[in-house]
């Protein structure tokens, strides 16, 4: 069928190493920009090549430092909009603020909505994201939004290990729904962990519900941001006795403060993560297992440039 | 007069001194509201006081570190607006981004209209900002801009010096204009310098018109970035014969990379900037003088509060 | 402090009685104005009286028949509009499409958001409701909205039955963190039911966590629609060993369909919802409480014209 | 020439065999989409074919249940946006509140407006209807409008039964503009009743221009709803000596309330609608001919994806 | 009650003579501003005093010169907006082009639709004109119109008159409904032209329902462009046997081309106009009438900005 | 590549000969359409052509007439949008108002701006206009703005003529950027004159920087109105003792008031222009050479509309 223009892939420097990888799934290159920062910090980009009439796709997630990359994302649509792209889309592996999408108490900001909107005025016309931490994000957009998840992705790695006596936990009770996909997808029964939250981004394991002992528990996370959670969700495993060989899956690998060091402790035998965000080389440690997202990106963009369905991706 | 709702200030994390010191002017304490980081750098905020119908104003300027000083105001304007404020202004008191006002080639972006067009859509009604970089910044909104100016308070300042054979100095004609004001007011011949631009922010003096031979030149500048156009200038300022003892005076001292070295060099006598910016310990060198706009922006918020009139503030 | 305009309260056809008792509680009569249908089921208004300048505030709950009372919502904030209303308040008791927040399978809508979008075009500047089905959608506004709640006022009125050895039950893990607000209040223990979706709308329990044996259970919801998700619980507290004298309380009694039939059995000892929607003769049976949020939203609407914080109404 | 996407036509509920017709012209099949109402009465949506990148046509007339009919149509076009249509164009045969295009009084809503932005801000990038009550409704909206009529092939209709003596009758001045084209093509002489409005929607013939005696009157109006005001005419006509065969024909049948009572009276001839609004069985009197707009839409949605010019269609 | 800041008065050139009178009904002077054009054409505008919070009203028809009048407006509205009025209403006594208020043929604009859009555009809050051509533009706009009419003011002078044997005319159908109310009020009866376009802007008169004979005919139009519907009308009334001294009232005296030559003939006694346009003295001819609406539009503005209910000056 | 909808070029009759020239140039006609004024001036437009689903170009420089032109422009685009066009280009080869792009005082109005908005507002999708008399204006646009240049085209004429001890001379300092981009084509050297603003559009050459003595100047230009500027800096020049024989080039070509007396000195040897302004009968003396930018127009759009880069018409 028809195609929008030529397709061009430009690559932010919030994860060039994924860009390159989509490029190289695409077998086409990276299209040439310049990103530059003056002395004070500000911001310069120029495209080197025609954008007129293309499709364009600008990878970017909006991970740490997340406002940088978020302003970063909105000046290249602004030049790309100016140089007469045809279409824009926003490639946001991760889409940073996700938490922030809802008044847990009173003047609190929907930081999650706010950054929805400032990517439309930058002249988005479509976004590819990927395991959103709240679905309603979707709704915060009036364009079109594909979602797509890694959940697939990391199931199959998982079964793939042959693990037996496994347990899939859901860490708490916000995400049993998506968890329960990989417990169809591997054939395990599920646990879920009870959290309270005594304060914003504070959790406390209370409660689990399923049986864990002398399993292997693998724990779906959507994302590892400081560890606390996925610690607390351990001991409380150990304590219900399960195996001392816990696998954490999760699809965003934020990993900041004291993450790496809660996560090398010996209990945690495997953590799996995707590559939507750049993983410095100090975060490389062996049990650290990232999977590429960039076969799913790809894929997604070429469809999209295509006009073919992507719903497949989405499960 | 009526007034449109209570008054009330708030300070991002940009400025809280300058703030501080427009809430002493306006005899007021600052709103309560507390300002956090997640240990991935997401902003957090939550206003600690009703701001139902209230008057807001938010100092925050978006200097370095630009992206995350402009995403905080942002979201600092969101929490008002769903808080329920009546009108919301962004005092920007240095207003970040200024210089890429317009294409200087062909795929660049216009990332100060980009900025105008993200305040808006986060629900500013009206912004305060101070000697921008290019008066056009002004039409790229459409909500009221009062655009305030440090000219008069800084002529004032070297007029109580009472300097004998001064030169005023515009360091390149793109501000002969602004510059010509401040030789109204002190009564003081103008020498002009023509840069010649080879690259972006890379400037070069290469001509000098007017006598300055003798004199005691004051160049006058919006801002100072790196200090490179104001050593240059001072560079053909003394190949000219003006006296070894040069002012120089700009309104936003932003100071980054090798400013602070540059502007030691002992021709320069006194520099003279504002508290736009907020100045670091390791800056407050004892030839640095920093004149405080906490008054005129105090007096400007009043007004707006008031429905009064502020051209007198514009002169 | 200063008032906007003068208050006015207007009744749309959905919820009259509701209207007629905010307006008691606020002590001032209803705005005059006429609501007719044509024999084809097009709706004419008209204001019979003037709101030049007024705080206009239209009580419309989007209960069935959920269209003709948003699209009649609509009409009547176009013609306050037209007729120069100062500022339009749509007073949405019940927000009707509230569980289409998310797409929960391709090319689905997200019609909660679509119906805010047509909110906001028809000319509101601000919206209260109460409970919503999901936190999100007041992020589909950008236009202030006040979220009520009546968890506070149901807990004080199973309070005051003095019930011993009671427990919490919330039938489905979505809405754990909601219904733990009811325990503090009720100093008494919390179980929950884990529901497994087959289908949309469809819903099964599956798993009851927490002891509910020879207790009396409160089972809390936002809503009851059909009663089938009530009943399944009720089954799963009864075959868990609770006392067959089951409370239910909820919000927003939706009661279509088989739920009168499905409340009648004998272990529901008592029925206890609000009256966000008008409830019609026949289904006020003896065992049904209707607790009346008038005085919530009065105090709300009377806030919100004074500018007046109501943070304490969101509790 | 080119073509946007692929065409793809769906029904709403509104008029599901006329769309069939339309697809049948168009010698192609309706899309696969699934519409259900909860017991709540709210209306649910599901695309089952992939539209990313179609051009997307949606036939849905707004008439009875007005209201319900349009929230659909909202509704599928939300939907189809998110899906990532590539074009969607609301294909209205009947434009319910078209009415209520202007203040007759002040305070009320001009309702025809209203409807025109709602499905604007729904997604609709173009409408195709017909036969607007009021042509200035096409002005209410800013993207393209294309207007059919059925004059034409009604005039056809007619001239095909060879009657002798017809005159044509305008049953009010309003449409006379209108109704001339269709004696300009039958060769037929003009009357017209002057109506009187003592109130909305009521109306009352007061005057006839034009010679009717001994002639078969051929009443044209835009949309029958009641059939008062037909009625009214056709007792003038006979008070004025018409023979008793009189025709009457209109674009729109609604037929509401008494209307089919109305029209069964011996000296109307014949009816002759079209099926922009679906005629229910106990409507399709033998007397009641209704013409298919079905090859009128059909052709129109042809060119307009063909980029053909469609102003032919418009005579 | 409250009112909005300050109420101030502002002239554009199309009719300074009426925004005088309207001040001096208002017991204030005009705002101070200055309106100037450069060699080029180009118009320069600066308001002279503080509009600073204040409710601003602009007086300025879009009559002949009709484009330079309409951009001064839309000049005058930016500078006010820029400069922080609270709120701007335009007063647009005569509203040009409202004549192309919908498509005669394919491929023509919505002029009239178009020129709603750009008021809004350059800032204007609300709208007060004055017999509109088409009732239908006040949906053109989304704010609010105050449409005023002079029918009651010219009803009433002619009243005074004590003519006897009158018969009002309506020069074509369209108008019916609004000459009526003139009938209403004089006690008279109605004579209605039915004209026949053969192309746009060019009428002839048809068919003259009524009787006319021996009596005083009074031709009520909204406007007078050229005199050719009128003088059109003048003859089929001497045809019809009227008495040769005709009254011609409209609101709108445009009078271009051969309208003074037209009006100047014997049998039309008097010409009765408004001063919604300026008059140039070469039209100021004795038979010619014009009646002041400063009062009507002074009074509306003194209601609206008070406001006060303004429902009796549609009348 | 892909081209969108049919190309087609109309022509307002703000300058009908470059239209025909761009049309030549294309090698195709001018597209088919009418535009007349009635006796009130108040424009109409038809399209006689189709122009569904096409690509459509208007030629229209916003020159004196500048409110009619403009207004042309903007309902021009109105019947285009209407009728389906499928994207609109607005070629303003001069734009008007540019020179009214920032406040030089307070209360006055961003005209520049404000233009900017309204052409959006009815329905531009893409500007292409030449030498902007301020660059900033490019961002007063969200929509793509393709700024051409004709200072390559005049530097080329200019140096066939193979003139000896040539000098360029920039009236003021505001335009030295642009100036020099002639001084690097015709390996000349620079001077420049720096102005004084007494007043708004009245200049005052006050000094002149560089070499002129014996040279030959050619003075540039982005307009020359009245040709006040021009004749202060011949007088400038001739007092610094420059050869009595001195060029003039401006891109823009607006020539009001005294400005073809003013050239008539003869110490002025040729006047070169361009015709993105229509240049009447009586201005065209002898020594005033008018260049055509049809070819740069016809192949900008000629790129635009196959979607190449027009990159290389900007220098």
């Amino acid at each position: 069928m028809r195609r929008d223009g030529e397709l061009k892939l430009f690559a932010g420097t919030g994860n060039p190493k994924l860009a390159e990888d989509i490029a190289a799934y695409l077998k086409m290159p990276l299209g040439d920009l310049k990103i530059s920062r003056f002395s004070d910090g500000e911001t310069y980009v120029k495209f080197n090549e025609s954008v007129r009439g293309v499709d364009a796709f600008v990878v970017q997630p909006t991970s740490p430092p997340v406002d940088h990359n978020l302003v970063q994302l909105l000046i290249l649509m602004d030049a790309l909009r100016r140089a007469s792209a045809d279409r824009i889309t926003a490639v946001i592996p991760y889409y940073g603020y996700a938490r922030q999408e809802k008044k847990d108490a009173p003047r609190e900001p929907i930081t999650a909505k706010l950054i929805a909107d400032v990517l439309t005025t930058a002249g988005a016309d479509r976004i590819i994201t990927m395991d959103l931490h709240a679905d309603a994000i979707q709704g915060f957009f009036n364009i079109p939004v594909d979602h797509l998840t890694a959940i697939s992705m990391i199931s199959q790695y998982i079964k793939e290990k042959n693990l037996e006596n496994m347990v899939i936990v859901s860490p708490d009770e916000g995400r049993v729904k998506k968890v329960r996909q990989v417990t169809g997808r591997l054939q395990a029964p599920l646990a879920v962990g009870y959290k309270f939250h005594p304060d914003h981004h504070v959790s406390e394991v209370t409660h689990l519900a399923g049986d864990v002992r002398d399993k292997v528990p693998i724990i779906i996370e959507d994302m590892i941001t400081t560890g606390g959670s996925v610690c607390e969700c351990v001991d409380s495993l150990l304590q219900h006795g399960c195996k001392p060989e816990i696998y954490v899956a999760a699809t965003h690998g934020v990993l900041t403060g004291p993450a790496m060091e809660r996560l090398s402790r010996p209990e945690i035998k495997e953590v799996i993560v995707t590559d939507t965000i750049a993983l410095p080389e100090e975060k490389r440690i062996p049990k650290l297992k990232s999977l590429s997202v960039a076969p799913l990106f790809g894929e997604a963009i070429r469809r999209v440039h295509e006009r073919e369905s992507i719903t497949s991706l989405f499960d």
